[in-house]
């Protein structure tokens, strides 16, 4: 098993995000970001909902913002941050499983290749999921995941995963919360995959992070009560999930949401249907220079759909390429 | 149908629990509560958890108190609120339903032998749900609760049920607020039969209130986007259900928690299992005639189990006769 270690980097990044400056109307905000449309409609949607007084004011008690994780406040590619989580967690507990070396989706999991253990779909990644991440409490599961979190490393940026997070989106969260906004992660990911680091590395607490989820079970053991995480999905949080993931856990219907992806489209048009002003921003990963180049055919963070809708409803979206100055903080 | 109109000592009540006044330093905090035990308990934690550099010191992000709602912040006999509701709505929607005159539980409930009603057991509430609660969408059935709520009498007190809280409690939440706790609502009830009004009556916005809930489905119709009421029950939100509740949508484990039955057992044991130091509180009612005197054989909010786990391991019960002064904000 690995240890926890201080990670320097990280608290440097939880600092920058901490900082009380970062959003201050008295420095220009969203430094990271280039000027141009993109910028000025945030920057004017924030202003509009701000304005006391004004038509267009929002009650800082409603100014609900949620946000996208995976392509839209971290790296998505080659491969869903969870999954790489899930090919280590099966080399790590492999040696208590023999029978994983002639059994699919393992074999080939533990092999390397992670096509082939995906190829099984749906069922083969239930199966990864079940050895995975279930059969332990949630406190262990969580211990695990903070653990790994702070020492496996990007395999293109050779980083945590926690750094290859889009130095523009901690600007904008750090913006919006500075003007009384309560920033919420919508994502399709594991709710307790994400919960032990994104107050560390987004500023976005536990009870802020809305996600997929599995059954867990309350049991009184001898050492005192656990949640015991069982194999069985309770909820996904994805595309039509979201809006319905958002009214169970927020109650409120958000006035600004961004997404990156096809999965985030019923969000989108969720935030778009509510009275009065609202923002609906998509970040279209066009830079395959500093980050990725991706949209339609991809197979991680297809963006075809959304974006048709974007373009027609005039929803402000992101040019990665053109409107970021920086891409990652270590940039 | 009913109607809204503006109901003055609502506002009178918000008034109270927003003034902040209520729990601050100056003032001495809680009022209504007698002096004795309990009270002091109470205190002690609050300036313990929030004693700075003392080793019982509790980070603000980390003070999480939990709250059961029916028989904890209102009143829950001689029935549920939310079962009066029913009540009333199945009568609203009679005309509609004219097949209801002879078929059960319908049939009891329009003779108004809410116990003839309920014989069905979990069959007939089941039924009276899916009748009442589903089929609409989410933001119909959160005006249709507002209505209601706005205009439904208590049978014993003659007055709206947002008035039959307890003034002890709500001062209490005032408190604990003004020091840096998030309130939550913890509730066996339906989520979005809590929602429409908790922020009004307790402080505590819609996205702090955790509650029983049925599945809903995103739908795409002419007029936009809406969430669909289904008839299918996705999480029961008491016992057992309490802790898995308060980690699936808090993500932590709460540090004070409050109830007044055997369902609210599981979640003070899961509160008092966390490290450091830890408040559980249990409302014993006791106090015929201000309210009711009701426990170990009680159908309604029966409080055996907790009452001996209580005395065994010292938890805080309070003895509504003797430890409050008050117990309604109209007494």
């Amino acid at each position: 098993m690995r240890t926890t270690r201080p990670c320097s980097s990280s608290l440097l990044l939880a600092a920058l995000v901490l900082n009380p400056l970062v959003g201050h109307a008295r420095q220009a905000p969203l430094p990271s970001w280039n000027d141009g449309a993109v910028k000025q409609a945030i920057v004017k949607f924030v202003d509009d909902a701000t304005r006391k007084g004004s038509s267009t004011f929002i009650p800082p008690a409603e100014r609900i913002a949620t946000f996208d994780n995976d392509g839209t406040l971290w790296a998505e590619q080659p491969m869903y941050v969870q999954f790489f989580f899930v090919a280590d967690r099966v080399k790590v507990l492999a040696p208590q499983h023999p029978e994983w070396k002639d059994k699919e989706p393992f074999k080939s999991m533990l092999a390397g290749d992670m096509k082939g253990a995906l190829a099984g779909g749906e069922t083969a990644i239930a199966a990864l999921l079940a050895a995975t991440h279930t059969g332990m409490t949630t406190d262990d599961f969580a211990k695990t995941v903070a653990d790994w979190i702070a020492t496996a490393r990007h395999p293109r940026f050779k980083r945590p995963y926690t750094e290859c997070v889009y130095q523009p989106m901690l600007e904008l969260l750090a913006y919006l919360r500075a003007n009384d906004f309560k920033t919420y992660i919508v994502s399709g990911g594991g709710i307790e995959f994400m919960r032990p680091w994104t107050e560390r590395v987004y500023g976005i607490p536990p009870e802020q992070v809305v996600g997929s989820s599995g059954v867990t079970k309350f049991q009184m053991n001898a050492g005192g009560p656990v949640l015991m995480k069982e194999p069985k999905i309770e909820f996904v949080d994805d595309g039509p999930g979201k809006p319905v993931g958002i009214n169970r856990f927020i109650g409120r219907r958000p006035v600004f949401a961004f997404g990156n992806s096809d999965g985030d489209q019923q969000m989108l048009e969720w935030t778009a249907a509510g009275a009065g002003d609202r923002f609906m921003g998509i970040v279209h990963h066009t830079d395959a220079d500093r980050e990725w180049a991706y949209d339609r055919t991809s197979h991680i963070g297809k963006l075809d759909k959304a974006l048709d809708e974007a373009t027609a409803k005039k929803w402000t979206v992101v040019d990665m390429k053109r409107d970021w100055k920086r891409v990652f903080p270590f940039d």
